[in-house]
């Protein structure tokens, strides 16, 4: 595996290291095509976006260099982008005039199963729900054992993914996915304001609905509408749309919006 | 500073270790005098319970040599003790048949203040507030960004430590140590199970109190109720005990109880 840290090639971090002590970081996915990062801007504005929730100091033209550089040295797969407030001393206070590590990891594109995307797949309706931080919301941060406990709940294959709900049962995201449903010709993704990850898809597939004309919304999920939607669909930055055909008790076709969302996004992701 | 993984000198982790990836893992920080932790047989029942809420598998005869061992070489200062879940490839799910490593630093005990100790502490009122998480509550895990965000709130040195309440405003705990208040004669510390992390000198603090004959109430604290206290006071397994002197427009004298209990962890902390 190619990996650089803080833009020099390195496979590991000193055990002080503020990421490893408290996740006190961030990450981003992004998919690598002809040595080219896709969807940079989004990727980029979100880490920026992080940093300044989380009171990170970085050199924002550094992380996009060498993120450039690496993916020209990687030329096809996905990158690991970490981004953490670097060596602490002790205690939970971030160090004065402390510089974010960065880590790059790059590999080869996971090896989904190609129907994921052409059937769709059955959605496994996790126990472990998304405690309500506004403070951490949206955010794409290193305290992620929410979603380690929630994929932990299921090993059959045939379960693609998982739904996650928060505390008061609302509709959030998947494990790794961020999620839309259609009912009425209109598309509905869940607000993150209390919890869940803003993926740089979902506002992929935002911005490229409302291009589209279709009309969108952003706003709370009730469990019950979702099990009565037309069509329900996960995205993220690395396999792009994959439509949901079932959950729970319940089946789905594959829809019109879906299939019309996952061409457009196709184009994007240049597969 | 003294580091070990995984029974080695070391002072590196790979940067696919998942405690840096996810904040999988679980830490301890234990006080070490002539080269032996204290209350080595809670520290270790902690991370016992922790590994198994969160499925890490481990073999705990292997850690705790290792521990012995370490603070041997160490004599005197703090031991801090991570666990993670190892190595990951992509993604949450666990992988299977993994083991977990262990990650020791070694250092001098925290220089504070011997008046925290001695005349109490001013505690900052912390904004950011503690997510409901069942799932995680009570754990030591390495998810600490809701206390980097409170600790990075103050900087202000008269403030040794920050009260954080939950997002439903009942008090728990500080950013980096347990809290109990006294009224009445009794004494009474916050009920652990939505959030918090349930510290070995609390657990300590209430089987000392109760094999004093006092009173004792794990529950729910409003924070008006805790304005009205007679006594509060912080612990952790480093320093012991810090009577708490003042808190927002609010002064207390250092009670009686907490005297007590001070003295009776000082024998037990050995200092």
């Amino acid at each position: 595996m190619l990996t650089w840290v803080d833009g020099l090639p390195a496979g590991d971090v000193p055990v002080t290291d503020r990421g490893l002590a408290y996740g006190d970081g961030l990450f981003e996915t992004i998919a690598v095509r002809a040595g080219r990062p896709r969807l940079l801007e989004r990727h980029l504005r979100r880490l920026s976006e992080g940093r300044t929730r989380l009171g990170m100091a970085c050199d924002e033209a550094l992380i996009e260099s060498e993120l450039l550089a690496f993916c020209s040295v990687l030329g096809d797969g996905v990158v690991k982008l970490i981004l953490t407030r670097g060596d602490g001393l002790r205690g939970y206070a971030p160090p004065v005039g402390g510089q974010a590590r960065r880590i790059l990891q790059g590999g080869a594109l996971p090896a989904y199963p190609l129907a994921n995307a052409e059937r769709g797949v059955s959605l496994y309706s996790c126990r472990t729900r998304l405690a309500e931080q506004p403070a951490l919301a949206g955010l794409k941060h290193l305290n992620r054992l929410e979603q380690v406990l929630a994929r932990s709940e299921w090993q059959d294959p045939a379960f693609a993914e998982g739904l996650m709900r928060d505390v008061s049962g609302r509709v959030i995201e998947g494990v790794f996915s961020n999620l839309f449903m259609a009912r009425l010709g209109r598309l509905v993704t869940a607000d993150l304001s209390r919890c869940g990850v803003a993926g740089v898809m979902r506002a992929e597939v935002l911005a490229i609905a409302q291009a589209a004309g279709i009309s969108v919304e952003v706003r709370d999920i009730a469990y019950e509408e979702l099990l009565q939607a037309d069509e329900i669909f996960l995205c993220n930055s690395l396999y792009g749309v994959w439509p949901v055909i079932r959950l729970e008790e319940r089946d789905w076709p594959v829809g019109p919006l879906t299939r019309k969302l996952q061409a457009l996004v196709c184009d994007v992701l240049g597969s």
